[in-house]
């Protein structure tokens, strides 16, 4: 008997468990100081009327002998993934309904989503990003390359010629910078893994948070990408599902690798490893894409990016550098005076009591720069933003 | 771009799809007949109203803000987990909390399990069973031997000397046979896996079935398996959750291999490719262990045992061997007139417009035997009884 020993590669992530520590010293050390946290990648508004109308009605159904479900289908039910299409069909993006996996979450799906690929293919992952793509890789044995954001090019690297890699994750809007690729940037990565024979992994999971309807919100919007490209995206953040766990996986029928549709493999492994997502989920999310529920989440997403705004007007009167809060909820910042990552972590927490999260957490191009969240109060952002101006930090 | 070409080796199932082919063309050439489903592994009850209640308020939590949860820990609210230890308790087995790990589902962790396991293990599987177990690692590569049950053992196989595994599978109460080992029996199986250094995995789903209180419900309340056994347990038979989700996965702290503990390699596993289950469904599980949920539950089985009650006195009547049925919702039959398990498949439908599952379909060791399952209406089971009575079978 031997165990996966790939899993004693991978690095103990102290990132959060020190973020933990530091602000439990400050807590004892301050007990009469207010913290506000701006680190946090949680939604904190509840979730809307239609869904929770939605849900309340499913868990009925359940209790009686006339409307009970039992098994569904692994994919998920036909009413969610022909709702999903509707969703797509708004972005001038047509799908069919086979085209679509319901989960219970995309970081499950990213991770689940390598069992159909061969363990010696080549990773091609940014720096700085989620750490769940190296990790999930790493437990598989497979060789990674990072490729490398920073300020230089916005945080949003190209293609480089003449190195060759068989999966790439790309996630844009990016956690944790919040940039967006353009439509000519993903057309760059779309030619890119054609003509390598590669498949994109895009993680769409912040698409909600786009407002400039010039910048793409799924991969499909770029010619040929349903022929390279695999799409996850989840209503974590879209509809404030973080604790009722549901998401979406697209595989193009046309996407076929080593003359296998990758649809089919992923049919296999889920209906093989997967029993589905609870019929009263599936019935809250079909009613995040209704009228009404359309509507509700739309107001929770504005009441985000103003969030988002106040930071970002903030930042820009200090004169300090930042990527993100324009189509995204998070905004990264420079670390003011080249502090580094932690340097700033410890200043902010100790001079204004706020936490956010140190950016090397992301990956080595993190240092130097630092994450804030919009997933808070409007009170507890203007005061945030009032403390930290207090600061006298940037020019 | 190499796909997992493991998943190439993986053979159809045809099992249930010809089944459906079947009853279709029958219902064409007899539109009047009426048939009956014996052959479903679904439950047919509701949800019990402790669930229900349960569930209903913990969606009211999650529209109202002071309530809202996000993200939960991904191994399970501790509630749950506590709870679940108690459930234990009454099995005369301790538990710590952070050795119960909660999950959308057995299927999902016998599956993902494997991840922690080296490839060139060397995997033991019984057969006839669940066809998951061997499905599984076929698509991770891994080498397989097959163990004989039959007749003779009363599909319940043990260990051969001087055969090495390195995971074995046992399932008890069985799916398909409904055989449940004794304990003498699984002390066999735990002293083999601790010569070995193997590591059993322990399928319980259908411990809730079990009637006599001399037979096991846990492995755990056999001498030294907690050195040397996994236990996946779900609510999915338990409390009719096979549309709802949740399970729960046993790995004690004290199982070790290659010196790391299987316990935090599992949890970093589910931490890096897993969100938890929603707060909603885990409400719903707590109050399945309550006292409420407890009685209403066995209520449900009961009313299941009795079917399954049903089925025996008529084969036992009739002089069909079979195995299952007394502690278990599955009663497994040998073939009468030595028929092929498709040949009697044909005949029943025919004769009766009875549906049941064709023995070949759980392994080679299935032909020539037949599943028929306990989880329908009374007054089917009671009608179907009837016409195969009628049919002049056995003696």
């Amino acid at each position: 008997m031997n165990i996966n020993d790939n899993y004693l590669k991978l690095k103990d992530s102290y990132l959060f468990s020190l973020i933990t520590k530091k602000v439990k010293e400050y807590s004892s050390a301050y007990p009469d100081k207010d913290i506000i946290r701006l680190g946090i990648g949680d939604v904190t508004l509840p979730l809307v009327p239609a869904v929770i109308n939605a849900m309340r009605n499913a868990v009925l159904e359940m209790g009686n002998s006339g409307t009970f479900r039992g098994y569904g289908e692994e994919q998920g039910y036909s009413f969610l993934r022909k709702t999903i299409c509707g969703y797509y069909d708004k972005k001038a993006v047509t799908l069919n309904d086979d085209e679509v996996f319901i989960s219970d979450g995309a970081k499950s799906d990213l991770g689940n989503i390598l069992d159909i690929f061969s363990v010696d293919n080549t990773v091609l992952i940014p720096d700085p990003v989620y750490p769940v793509y190296a990790d999930t890789n790493i437990m598989a044995g497979r060789k990674i390359t990072y490729m490398n954001g920073n300020a230089d090019n916005g945080f949003l690297p190209l293609p480089v010629k003449d190195f060759k890699a068989d999966i790439i994750y790309l996630c844009s809007p990016n956690n944790p910078t919040g940039a967006v690729y353009n439509r000519e940037e993903l057309k760059l990565w779309v030619d890119y893994a054609m003509e390598n024979n590669a498949v994109i992994l895009f993680d769409s999971a912040y698409e909600i948070f786009v407002r400039d309807d010039k910048l793409p919100t799924s991969i499909y919007q770029i010619q040929g990408a349903k022929e390279c490209a695999i799409e996850f995206c989840s209503l974590s953040k879209t509809a404030g599902f973080t604790g009722t766990r549901c998401a979406y996986t697209i595989i193009p029928n046309d996407l076929i690798r080593s003359g296998s549709a990758l649809n089919k493999l992923w049919l296999r492994r889920q209906t093989t490893k997967f029993n589905g997502v609870p019929y009263i989920i599936q019935r809250g999310a079909e009613a995040v894409f209704s009228d009404h529920g359309l509507v509700q989440i739309k107001s929770d997403i504005d009441y985000y990016m103003e969030n988002a705004g106040i930071i970002a007007g903030t930042l820009t009167e200090l004169g300090i550098w930042f990527t993100g809060g324009q189509n995204s909820p998070y905004i990264w910042l420079k670390c003011p005076d080249n502090m580094s990552c932690w340097d700033f972590f410890d200043y902010l927490l100790e001079k204004t009591g706020i936490v956010g999260t140190p950016g090397a957490g992301f990956g080595a191009n993190g240092e130097g720069f630092f994450r804030l969240t919009a997933f808070g109060s409007r009170e507890n952002m203007v005061e945030a933003m009032q403390r930290i101006k207090k600061l006298g930090l940037g020019r």
